[in-house]
């Protein structure tokens, strides 16, 4: 008999799992489970829709469950909940929601791609309907259509991450007045101090109103049933919008029902095939923790590109291929209005923690010959072992150009180069492109005379 | 007795290695000596003074001989032509050209670091006073006096390399009607052809006149002393200025007077550690040849990064440290108006002649998701060996953000990494910096399958 594979969660890691799965072996049944209306959308780009950058629904609807069954020939079956995990019998229960019914499907091998949910404030106000959460396609319609039809003058970003910082450049493009808050002094927490500091010069230099070290204690909500004043323990904001960012959380309750070992970060934990405690079963994206390769530890880092890389692992293997997710090092970045800032490996915090006796040091450059059109500063932490000088960690700050030139210290910590390396790196130069030594040199040439 | 250090150069690999070896042992007594006015300029600037894109002069000239020797503790004799060097005593004859006179200088080391001159047609007509060669400063402030003194309405390159490209390129902003002529049938011959192709629609597209597969056979010089017409095996063409751009050829005539021993290419050869065939001679910069270190063999590439490269270990090896120059897998990169492309690593004809069993695959993608703002396409073309998977070579080319992805593929060839590896490299991905699988990734994921 043919192998059955069911696939939970249509969004990024879930389709890549069917995919490859069927690639992988044409005889397998593999169907996909999806609650939601819409599959295989594009998130990250959510805050380019809300923003009217693209606003082309398709840009980031790119498949219809109806195009991915056709194109990739696996089943999908959206408005469909996975209520019901039994590991013993190899079942599922699925609700489908749409005529409200319930089904069993047995498998052979199961793919756990249920996601994650934004972590929430958990104080009251929070269903108000001036308040979201930008984690689902949804919930971004949604938005936009508040937006447009409502056209608050203030809004309230709860939540200075990578997520929030975008939402924060999408409102002010529209024209809001917006106040973040955020819980420490600066935004983005795992940034070294200096980084984070540009990022708050971004912030201020657009009008932004920053408001540091604050908890948001209560919603005031008015009698139209939206939030008019946010309350924090150091002040209060007047406001026509709130959004939500203070992050997320892996979907483990399935992976509860088959008693999956998780890990401290309250994700499920694989082996390098994304095979979970359980033989039969694989997850992949939001739902798992994945190892850092820098310090081999777990961490927990929803992002897209690892959810698909993830998903097309686990789904290579569940239909009996042999693939490995070597884990990642971290490289995440954000525009801030004009502003670029970057961070890839560990930061001197985590790389202490780790173990390494780590230390730190910066320069501060430009991104082209500094009289050529176009040139802007840029800066370079690097985080480094001091013995071996082994690089660990970068953060990248600056105008246009700097997150491409993370990009070559993240692959640079990939595969453990020196100081003394990544100064000897054949970079291109000419004044369009670079000072004469690209800023990647000068941060390694200083660094390697601690 | 102290030790003497002479340097016999004053433009890139020259002040590098003086202030190398100074900085080394601060004893030796260090002294340059340059043939023309100015020293330590940037040649690679030329041509944005020229166009106008700086018009300060400091921008090109950072340091003058006074500033060299203050701040950096070595004498700088500028005007001062090395005539001959006799390495059995140990000893050059210079001409004080200021007060043509002749000196003689012991040494107890020598740097050689005396450049490389254009290469000339070798017609009649080739020293009129609108025809220029662009490697020198005092030819740059001529040229620049020309074209605003006398106002050419057309311009003649003869040369599609990466100077003559930024040349036309230049030009063309100066409002000169521009025809470019080139021994082949497409400019940049050491690229791919499909990255050539690129180029030449990048000329087509903004006015160029390219003119393919001709030498050029006679310049028409008229009573004012100025090229009226470029005649070529195939065509004339009127004029008011001609650039020659066929590229440079190693200096040394004084290498030759020590019987130094000389490449394929007629340049110096060196150790890794810049020492020539005389034990107490180094040579940096564009008179010697260097190690391609993806194939091993001698290779002709006058570039800065490298000359600067050189003139450090060079310097720094004369003062009695130990320092190496590794090779290079050649980086290089040109700007054609909003064109950007970049060559890393061999060619595949270079793999071939190489004996690498060597492959090649080509991508199209877009330097950011595609609808964002000021997405444009870009296309990698990797060389690759065909069993090991080994990445060889790559040529970029497209918008802007094409030249910042040949500095991870250069990393990923130096670090002589596999298709598998480039291709599960940690990049970032946001839709304001790449689609969601970088070009990168891409490319290698397409080739690999090969």
């Amino acid at each position: 008999m043919n192998p059955k594979i069911l696939v939970i969660g249509g969004l990024a890691a879930g389709p890549a799992a069917a995919a490859k799965a069927k690639r992988t072996n044409s005889e397998a049944e593999v169907t996909l489970f999806e609650q939601g209306e819409h599959v295989s959308y594009g998130i990250c780009e959510i805050p380019y829709f809300i923003g009217g950058v693209t606003p082309n629904k398709s840009d980031i609807e790119p498949f219809s469950a109806q195009k991915l069954e056709q194109t990739r020939g696996f089943k999908v079956k959206t408005l469909h909940r996975v209520e019901k995990l039994d590991s013993t019998k190899r079942l599922v229960v699925v609700r489908d929601l749409w005529k409200d019914k319930l089904h069993e499907f047995k498998y052979t091998k199961l793919v756990l791609a249920t996601g994650s949910s934004p972590r929430r404030l958990g104080i009251a106000g929070e269903n108000a309907r001036n308040l979201f959460f930008i984690n689902k396609l949804d919930e971004a319609y949604a938005l936009k259509k508040f937006i447009d039809e409502e056209q608050p003058k203030r809004a309230v970003v709860v939540g200075g991450g990578y997520i929030g910082l975008e939402m924060v450049d999408t409102l002010v493009s529209l024209g809001l007045k917006t106040t973040l808050v955020h819980r420490s002094a600066f935004p983005l927490s795992s940034l070294e101090d200096s980084a984070r500091k540009f990022v708050l010069s971004q912030l201020t230099k657009n009008g932004v109103q920053f408001e540091p070290n604050q908890t948001v204690l209560q919603f005031v909500v008015d009698a139209s049933g939206k939030i008019s004043k946010v309350v924090t323990n150091r002040s209060s904001f007047e406001t026509g919008l709130v959004i939500v960012c203070i992050g997320v959380a892996p979907n483990t309750e399935l992976a509860c029902h088959a008693k999956l070992r998780l890990g401290t970060h309250t994700g499920v934990l694989t082996d390098q095939h994304q095979k979970t405690s359980n033989d039969a079963i694989y997850a992949a994206g939001d739902c798992c923790e994945l190892k850092n390769s820098v310090n081999n530890k777990w961490m927990y880092l929803p992002l897209a590109t690892y959810a698909a890389r993830q998903g097309v692992v686990a789904g290579m293997n569940a239909a009996g291929g042999r693939a490995a997710f070597k884990g990642a090092i971290r490289a995440v970045a954000v525009k801030v209005f004009d502003g670029e800032v970057a961070h890839v490996g560990l930061s001197l915090k985590e790389a202490l923690e780790s173990g390494f006796s780590a230390d730190t040091d910066e320069i501060s450059s430009s991104t082209k010959i500094s009289f050529y059109p176009g040139s802007s500063p840029l800066s370079i932490r690097l985080i480094f072992e001091k013995r071996s000088h082994r690089l660990l960690g970068a953060n990248v700050w600056g105008g246009s150009g700097s997150v491409a030139r993370a990009n070559v210290l993240s692959s640079a910590i990939q595969h453990k180069l020196t100081l003394e390396q990544v100064a000897e790196l054949d970079l291109i130069y000419a004044p369009q492109f670079s000072p004469l030594w690209d800023p990647i040199l000068t941060a390694a040439k200083q660094a390697r005379k601690q």
